[in-house]
């Protein structure tokens, strides 16, 4: 993937179909003509395709109260150009179980008010330009097993507002969605935006620069985990604020969801980093405590399911394989180095870090919990992994822990067979999956693992038939997907251990 | 309150009345004469007269489908024998605003079903034994900065287990309440009374001992927190197990708060002190957060308020003084220790310990910062402390951090007074408190602290006014209680500081 010739070639995990990236030139026809075919609309610019941006295009495209000509950009690159092109062509690129998605994109092709480019030139049409690209944080490999280490680098992110700022409107509202170190819209963006304006002879005091962070949740809710959810927001400076509020007001039902309005951007940017650190938080908190049930000889999920009686416990979580997706993983650690380095503290989030780092090292203990159980060696064993996905029922593999797992058992020489009902093409470790798991069961096994706790896995009395039936294998369920009673009927024939619950 | 002649002196904080504790000798006589009186009766008997022996030991005595003779036990010390006299002698030993606790006692002094003692031979008659004794840990005090150490002697406990084990009947059922280490049931109790058991030449082999933890809640639903609340149980064996339910099912509501059985006693055991941590942890996740908040100049408040919307987030904590009350200070440490010492594990539950440490430092980082801000000397400064009890509208001083923030303030040399509506005397400090606010009121300050959220102190205009007209006042809320508009009008005069809100 890393040579000059593959990176010319933009393939799409939802058709199959190979694109070739063109040599560099500009958009401004298609951009102008799309803009020509909208004269009374105002134009919407959404930066960044991803799993976000693609679906708050489409979003904004169907808003509630006004109607926008949307142009969602993106880079022209291997990961990226497809998505591109896709749009375009009349195929979403994102594939979810929400029918809403295919509902709007329909939608929007009949209006015609969606149209893809990777030309910053669009940005000068833009009366809004939503930002939600990425911000990333780059950590150690999971091969690794020292994971502590981090580092931000916002030179991407800042690349992405200069571009906005090289031909935006000297009055555009710039609304960030991308979930930022906090303190970033005041301290990053809005000083690029106003170095370019000036640079390029604008005024300084017209542009609007606020943040709203979204919630978005890919499945089958994808569409109204933007459009009918809470939503919190806030402004560099009043009239920022007044013209997000604005323009929030007609694409999310703010009826029933009402808006919060926080004092400033940092706010509102802590707000979003602090929500997924508390979750991040309690997911860590259980990984001591179910290590400690597995001592006591303790069934943690009866204690966890007793304890949730309490309305003031329901959010405490069960222990898994791991923590996976694009929030929980890094937004701590995005929030303690802009302690850090943009508020000057001489303290990170200790606690929060450290939550992060547990849930890190959770695929490894999995391992670890596999090797000492197993007590054979792997090597050469083939072993079966049910799922991919980081999350239940949806096709998510963005840092899923089933890729920690994975390594480890690659390292010890396993052959290693995948299934997700859910995911047809793993981007990261560029595999396609197999989904068809009765094909997949007409091989022997030495470990079944359950790593996702899909729905096709649980109470699925077919396939624990097929797995009682399966010669000689070792059962192991990381999420806790099995009952009792099937861990029983299991027992009969195999060994069965699952993380947590002792030897129920 | 340490020398002999002292000790010899029991005083009753609720009515003033002191007891001269007398020589020891038995009480078999009153016992006799209490079990005679009901000859029909089951007999149980609740170790231990505190916040949860006393009103339990209330709620056995109106059970709700059987009629039992309770004798409730607890030492002749000068900090428990009031609490016998006063049950004995018609005056309840908690104030509560809870209506339902006179109610029940009134009820029970009218069937004559509650007697209390001093003397072990209560146990060679129950049927029950209720343990709801303390089981504490030791840790260095507040005034020390260095909190982190922290013992765990289980001598008194093992002590009153060895009482009940010294002349109970064979066949008798003991039921731990108390929050114990995990691990405690198996390991220290029944090995404990069995030993008894044996050496009395008795069968080790019928008796019951199980664990249900209690969820009190001191306050206006005291008694529901007992009566109407979910509990969870388990037993040693199946008889054991079978024997608790039966005798929960009599006392507690469980048509509508239904049992939940644990597969073992370290299960259970385990849940409280999970639940407990968690609840630990979700403040001391907010310390860190609520100092960035100060930093970055962000309103933590109406951070966790917009965060709170999600329903997944609806516990989010909010900072403060401190954590204080009996269970969230050191329940994580019991868990912590138990690993270590039950279980042999190498390792301890370091993120719950870590928890609890913050929480423990809370004190003394409000008492730095009101240093911080205050700027001049403290020294000979009048302070007034509005509120004692750890908990808002309770009056409950068990670990309450305004003792860490008080001994600060003494140390640097501050003159104190202190207000509460609900403590008349702060029992570990041997102060008795001014409950007449405008008389404290009277008296210039330099500081004015609230230190308990007291609905009291909440909304109060007569109080804010007379605060605005003080002289040069240093207004300090460490809890949150003012508005963003009180906090406007006490800052026409006054400097106002607030703990995680900025400068708002």
């Amino acid at each position: 993937m890393s040579t000059d010739t593959l990176k010319k070639i933009s393939k799409s995990p939802v058709t199959g179909v190979e694109y070739e990236i063109p040599e560099l030139k500009d958009d401004k026809a298609g951009i102008d003509a799309f803009v020509a075919m909208h004269p009374a609309k105002k134009v919407v610019v959404v930066q960044g395709l991803g799993f976000v941006g693609s679906v708050m295009g489409l979003v904004v495209a169907n808003a509630l109260t006004e109607e926008y000509a949307v142009i969602g950009i993106d880079l022209p690159t291997p990961a990226s150009y497809w998505k591109i092109r896709s749009i375009n062509e009349g195929i979403f690129p994102v594939i979810a179980s929400d029918p809403k998605i295919e509902e709007y994109y329909q939608n929007a092709l009949k209006k015609k008010n969606y149209y893809a480019t990777y030309d910053s030139y669009a940005y000068s049409k833009a009366d809004v330009v939503v930002v939600d690209i990425n911000l990333d944080v780059q950590k150690k490999s999971a091969a690794n097993k020292d994971l502590e280490g981090y580092q931000v680098d916002l030179t991407p992110f800042k690349k992405a507002i200069e571009a906005i700022g090289s031909c935006c409107k000297e009055d555009v509202l710039v609304l960030v969605e991308t979930t930022v170190p906090p303190g970033t819209s005041l301290k990053v963006v809005k000083p690029i935006l106003q170095e370019a304006l000036k640079s390029r002879g604008l005024s300084t005091d017209k542009i609007k620069v606020g943040h709203s962070y979204e919630r978005v949740m890919p499945g089958p809710k994808y569409i109204d985990s933007i459009q009918n959810f809470y939503r919190v927001f806030a402004g560099t400076d009043e009239q920022s604020a007044n013209a997000v509020e604005q323009f929030l007001r007609t694409v999310i039902r703010t009826d029933e969801y009402p808006l919060t309005k926080l004092g400033n951007t940092n706010a509102t940017e802590m707000a979003k980093v602090l929500e997924n650190s508390f979750r991040a938080m309690n997911i860590a908190f259980m990984v001591e405590w179910s290590r400690f049930a597995e001592e006591a000889g303790v069934d943690i999920y009866e204690v966890v399911k007793a304890i949730r009686m309490r309305p003031t416990h329901q959010n405490l979580m069960l222990p898994g394989l791991g923590v996976g997706g694009y929030c929980l993983t890094k937004d701590p650690l995005l929030a303690s180095w802009a302690r850090m380095n943009l508020f000057e503290s001489d303290e990170k989030l200790g606690q929060s870090e450290k939550g992060v780092h547990i849930n890190d090292k959770m695929p490894l203990y999995a391992f670890e919990y596999l090797q000492s159980q197993y007590k054979n060696s792997l090597d050469r064993k083939k072993v079966l992994l049910l799922g991919v996905s980081y999350l239940n029922d949806v096709g998510d593999t963005r840092y899923t822990p089933v890729e920690g797992f994975y390594d480890q058992l690659q390292l010890a020489g396993c052959e290693v067979a995948l299934h997700d009902p859910h995911v047809k093409y793993w981007e990261e470790k560029d595999i396609w999956i197999n989904q068809n798991l009765d094909e997949l069961l007409m091989n022997d096994y030495d470990v079944v693992v359950i790593t996702t706790g899909h729905k096709d896995y649980r109470n699925n009395e077919t396939l624990l038939q097929k797995l009682v039936r399966k010669p000689a294998a070792f059962m192991y369920d990381t999420i806790g997907v099995w009952t009792s009673d099937e861990i029983k009927s299991l027992r009969e024939k195999h060994v069965v251990k699952v993380i947590g619950r002792g030897d129920i």
